[in-house]
């Protein structure tokens, strides 16, 4: 066979739904030489993740650790080891993520009651107190920002007190919040969350960060059967994890180097100033899509800063209008999933991302993609009203 | 909370049982930025990685690929996707690996028969004949290299005819086979495989590299009950990898670029020449080791070239010894698992680690940490043995 060339990949600006690019200096942690996973040193860099993920997501939770996976074996690591075959479970869905949520609890074995809203709305928490107090599940899925609509959950804390009211356990989806907006695993009362490292926290895709409160780990560990996946059983990762140090599986020693790196920027950025300068340069976008003629799919009232979901407009072709960004000024949005395939471009603003350089960047190319199809634009309306927005801000 | 500083690693030579050192090639290939994991640049790299995956695997298997996850996770993955409740399924336990198997697939409903060889010895084609033949089960599950007996299971294609005269599936452990010594899926009929990419293929951890024979994945296609797994599901990881692309999870793009990067070293030195290295440096490491008395733990017959397990010898302490060589040359020797706990060093010599200075350097330390704990050793000796190999090869 012909032997490829060694990889040298364009240079893109990553505006979709994750990943979003890497803080450089999370890439040059990877250049670090490997350490063997049970060595005392690497244990120690281990420690440092656990302590300062706990700091990202406002816990103190013992069991909080990044699994060896992507975001979507967070989920299925939450779910497999809380749900036993014929346990009851209510997941809330809001879009594709809470769909997808159905379908992973579903193979637990579990009893599924599905609440659905409608794409780019939220749950009240009064519907969600009526279907938990009428079903009284073990656990209840709630995804807090939902990737596929930019739509934001909230009152997550008027919803744990609600579950533990019925001893219900509260897991949340925490994909495309963690790192951009205001999360408080223990304030809140989340009893499970996943998230993974690709989006706010600035660091390339391949792990989930969890937590399991203490309640959810006494679940756990009372456990009748074995947990049907043995790569996310919690009773031996924790192990590894915990202070004994079991050997489980071997640790992707580059990956963790990664997000000490990520997270350490998080800590020393401040997670409150993290999630201002997320709030500014969304608004300072939106502002400019607005003069644009670029509609949100979410309702304002819960709109999530760090990923701008909007319709395409008529007449404007999806594929041509992503091709003509990518080929012309490598920056990559994303398209529309399930019911918004074609109809909706994701523009996210994530990590180290979030900045006014790409925001700027954004809009420009924007206006002339949009002219590339025959809109009608205002030239310089868009990156005018954003650049308006940073000199009052 | 004290943010922790940047990581400044100390720098290994890592000869435990994996990860080894990933070659600074690979280690380079993850600095590059990222990219979308939908961007038509990237599938043309998942293409890459797919056909030298099966120049280096042997294999026309169409389903090939690396899972977004270290090497227990393709165990799981192959064992859970050709595995439904009530199937019977027989697994060939030699160490500590094939005891994780019998974990591993016990957990998807089937019913496990287990098949036992003591630690150090492989099992014989007539054993397995006999046991296929009187269960005729689903699938045989067999450890290739057993990690922790440094023992090599031999006559692969003769267990695969007898596999598949009965209907049965032929599953292989190859984690610390594949890049080290003869691995040929298509000629030896191999229905389906996971290795890693830590050890012999000179990455880091966090991929395992699968493949499914056709008649594999008819079975997955005509399966009663979903995956139980949702993340190793292969009837949707194989859309993402196949024609249609589509969505599953987001792929590790750093770590793609980096077993991109692995696979390419690996077919530009050519396989044969791979193993053959592999071969003579083992021979060499090997007098030096029986210079210093140093006995394997596997038969002569089915000792692997690339993990070379040796029984601690009387009097010498094994957690002692290890972190002598830890502090005084930044060694990593591996030790015991289950019944060679505290009794047995495993010394790897895998991918970019397998070289004389390696060789060389490692005999000069073990008989400086053996000299450390009292052991008498004829000075320079083991060095002398393997420097006259090398002059002989």
């Amino acid at each position: 066979m012909q032997i490829p060339a060694p990889l040298q990949p364009s240079t893109r600006i990553l505006l979709g739904p994750g990943p979003s690019d890497a803080h450089p200096a999370v890439l040059r942690a990877m250049v670090n030489p490997l350490m063997g996973h049970l060595d005392p040193e690497f244990v120690s860099i281990m420690v440092q993740v656990q302590e300062m993920l706990r700091g990202v997501l406002k816990t103190k939770n013992k069991v909080t650790l990044p699994i060896s996976a992507t975001g979507m074996a967070g989920m299925e690591c939450c779910l497999v080891n809380l749900l036993e075959p014929g346990d009851k479970v209510v997941v809330c869905a809001m879009g594709f993520f809470g769909q997808r949520m159905i379908d992973v609890a579903g193979r637990t074995g579990a009893v599924v009651t599905t609440l659905q809203a409608p794409w780019g709305k939220t749950f009240s928490v009064d519907e969600i107190s009526e279907t938990v107090a009428r079903v009284k599940p073990k656990v209840l899925g709630l995804v807090h920002a939902e990737t596929s609509t930019g739509a934001m959950q909230a009152n997550i804390q008027e919803i744990a007190n609600i579950c533990h009211l019925h001893g219900t356990l509260l897991v949340v989806d925490a994909v495309t919040s963690l790192g951009c907006i205001e999360l408080d695993i223990d304030e809140w009362g989340v009893d499970a969350v996943y998230s993974c490292s690709q989006k706010g926290l600035g660091c390339p895709p391949g792990m989930s960060p969890i937590s399991f409160s203490d309640r959810a780990v006494e679940v756990i560990k009372n456990r009748k059967t074995k947990v049907q996946s043995w790569y996310l059983d919690m009773t031996t990762v924790m192990s590894y994890w915990g202070q004994d140090r079991v050997y489980h599986h071997t640790a992707p020693i580059s990956m963790i180097y990664a997000i000490h790196e990520g997270l350490r920027l998080v800590l020393e950025e401040g997670l409150e100033n993290r999630w201002k300068r997320h709030w500014h340069n969304h608004q300072a976008l939106k502002v400019g899509l607005e003069a644009l003629n670029l509609h949100y799919t979410a309702d304002a009232s819960c709109q999530l800063p760090q990923l701008n979901a909007v319709r395409i407009p008529e007449g404007v072709d999806d594929l041509k209008g992503r091709k003509f960004l990518l080929e012309r000024f490598g920056i990559e949005v994303g398209g529309g999933l399930g019911d918004f395939k074609g109809k909706v471009w994701r523009i996210g603003l994530m990590g180290y991302n979030s900045k006014p350089s790409v925001v700027l960047l954004a809009l420009a190319a924007l206006e002339q993609a949009l002219a590339n199809q025959g809109v009608k634009v205002n030239p310089g309306a868009a990156v005018g009203a954003a650049n308006n927005y940073y000199a009052k801000a």
